[in-house]
């Protein structure tokens, strides 16, 4: 599994919870994908909004999401969201997500994306293409 | 005044609300946003997704946005969005946008958005241009 | 396999798009925790609101949430959500979500649920209880 | 015009972008609602999860929000809200809310919320009550 590992620190808004006063689980998936921007930017030293063009990509959707809420966590509440690439395949790779509070694990969470680019014979297609070597080197 | 009027009935759903049981307030400028595509759709009779090329415009961006919320609206109240076109300028527009429970209002807001097309000279910028007088002829 | 099926018809509105133009993931989640609210409305003729007042529970959060992305939806696409119960065990359940797309599976989705009620001897904490059978019997 | 002063910097998310590439404006709201409750944090030295309880009120809901859009905010844009209470009155108080991209505003926005106890006579209901001179003391 590659080294690189990603660790953020936010305090839960009142707006990301719900009336149970604990974070609505769509918002979960926000964090998430705003952590693996912030991975591939620490990896690639690349801006996120920089990041398609500068590998001549299209991006790097998302095909698969999970997450398995273990514990609720509240509004105020100090939370760390760490993440890592579990794994690199061929033209897709697996990112996981864990959440923590107070040193407990609350969410445990990951997802699969594609590497792809525009289908240079039908630009209304896309498909994915092969990672890099030195993009997945660059994770450790 | 125009007098074409989009109305819309919505039940508020678990995740619109915060810990208080009630509407948190962003997400009120969804649901207006959301209503004033559908307002164009009803006057223009073409899909939202495609207003812009049919008109051969950017979009009609918002640049100013206000609400004043008069009650409380809480998970599972039975809503009405009531919208309309107050004025159009030459290439500006406001909407008034509100919201009844029980027949009582409940938040009373509007919106200004702007007729724009992409600067010929820069395609970096946009520019505002005059709203055709067939289309604000459509708002009745 | 529960018989009952919640079918829900819903346009993609602008707000709910990234800027490729299509759905962002959290928004789907968004959409199923709703389809799971009026699932149970359905097969229990109560009220959101009023659900758990009326089986003297704290509510059926959700402890695990899964998404595949099969297709990407775009703006103003009318998708249809199709939810069910998958199957029921002693305090928890599984519903599935699907999302289609002129007919065709865009999202394959599922939540794990379970039913709970506040600790009588910790009022701090909740634990699970046995969903009652009538209660299962609803959903056909 | 108090003269405490709530600075924060973020950088816009994918998730926060709409088709266009720059931010939803629903997505201004949230951001704003967090910076009154850090503006409060910090003036107060109170968690905003005890914040409530510590002034023994129910909370200081929003009953107005405004926003005008200078200049479109885009993904990766570094950003700085800069927030203040512009004026307290006897229960109520304006938040002025302000974004910068680059030294440039990009949106001046502002809000009304109300020091509000749950009424004693009639726990359904919420009022308004003096914001008491201590509090206001500590905001400069």
């Amino acid at each position: 599994m590659p080294s690189l590992i990603l660790n953020r620190q936010l305090t839960v808004e009142w707006g990301q919870c719900d009336p149970t006063g604990t974070v609505f689980n769509s918002r979960f998936f926000e964090l998430f994908d705003a952590n693996t921007w912030l991975l591939f930017q620490s990896a690639l030293t690349v801006k996120p909004q920089d990041l398609a063009e500068t590998f001549g990509i299209l991006g790097i959707p998302i095909v698969d999401a999970r997450a398995e809420f273990v514990k609720p966590i509240r509004f105020g509440d100090d939370i760390e969201i760490t993440s890592r690439v579990r794994e690199f395949r061929g033209s897709s790779f697996d990112v996981e997500h864990r959440i923590s509070v107070g040193g407990e694990l609350a969410v445990d969470a990951g997802e699969t994306r594609v590497w792809t680019e525009i289908d240079k014979n039908n630009p209304q297609k896309i498909r994915a293409i092969a990672i890099p070597s030195d993009v997945i080197a660059r994770f450790g």
